[in-house]
């Protein structure tokens, strides 16, 4: 026998708030990783499986106090779930790298911080629904606050979440500013300020250790 | 001043396994309380409000390995932190008694025990979800083991989670029989058998010191 198992591949996140760039880089980042020989699945949350998806139909129509905070964390969980079992580990197993838009960090810093449930708890329920199937590395994409994020909120994501006030946004920032800080091995905190390119380099470095 | 506070109404909920007449006991114990003047509202899960019933349609639908367990017992618990927020406090707010047909025993029971995920697991995500929402009283009725519960789940809840195997079920009724060991104040075990008066006549015997 001399045939060998596939190498499991790595499970990156990116996170940010609204504005900051965050779907253009999963794309160039992913690009970036092909060239480099990797097998790239691009994913976003929430959706990325057939349940998935269903559930983020019911989380993002609708008035914005169709759901209370409590099943809105509970439904992005469940998500989670199925996005997990259905299609990011069968492509981790199967030695694929796999680059989501948006992931559990998304959940603590909206719901947990942002929306004030505690991000302890919002994370008790995401350790339910995912076990061990936290990712590899976090790559979270922030701005310095200033007027600019509010137009690039309204272009970036016209939907119940995005159309949230100014202060909801800076209390995400601020909580995903401190998971960085509760989990520097798992999270990194990337600067989305200059062009496309230079950030997409900083995401690169900030993944060195985990390329083959 | 003379006006007084209407007094908080009492929620009820009903539990058992599939084939047990529960549905028909919620509407007779309902009648049985009207007739001693109480205002009741009947109710039941997964649904009761309008979200909830829109996650119902995503849990009852659909092949039997639509849902892995974890996304399920979320998908529960979202609905059901709907349900109370949206229909069952306002009603025991504003003086009714909430009848309900399935409630959060029976995530306990089907996910939490038959299911395999725990029973204190799936109760840490339904307290996530409705906090002190749990029902002053639940009733779980109960029929010994036999053939005739088997051509009774049939005919009673042709879905994903009626279909499953007889084991799963009898699983199902020793995890009801867990609960109430470890609940009494709350949970009380009632006899099924019998004409529909006889049972009907034990679960209002069961409420006597919740009673007006």
């Amino acid at each position: 026998m001399t045939a060998q198992a596939t190498p499991r591949g790595k499970f990156i996140s990116l996170e940010g708030g609204e504005g900051v760039g965050k779907s253009t880089q999963v794309r160039a980042l992913a690009q970036a990783l092909r060239e480099r020989g990797l097998e790239v699945v691009e994913t976003r949350e929430p959706g990325g499986s057939e349940g998935a998806e269903r559930i983020r139909d019911l989380l993002l129509q609708g008035a914005e106090d169709r759901w209370n905070a409590r099943a809105e964390a509970l439904l992005f969980a469940a998500a989670r779930a199925d996005h997990v079992v259905k299609t990011i580990e069968p492509a981790l197993a199967a030695g694929a790298w796999v680059l989501c838009d948006r992931f559990v960090d998304s959940s603590l810093a909206y719901q947990g911080g942002a929306g004030g449930l505690g991000v302890a708890e919002v994370r008790a329920i995401n350790a339910f629904a995912i076990g061990n199937g936290f990712p590899d590395r976090t790559l979270i994409l922030l701005l310095p606050d200033g007027n600019e994020r509010a137009a690039a909120r309204d272009r970036d994501r016209p939907d119940r979440i995005g159309g949230r006030p100014a202060d909801y946004h800076q209390a995400v920032d601020r909580a995903f500013r401190e998971i960085a800080a509760a989990e520097p091995e798992r999270v990194t905190l990337v600067d989305a300020t200059g062009t496309l390119e230079a950030v997409t380099a900083r995401l690169v470095a900030a993944l060195a250790d985990l390329l083959p």
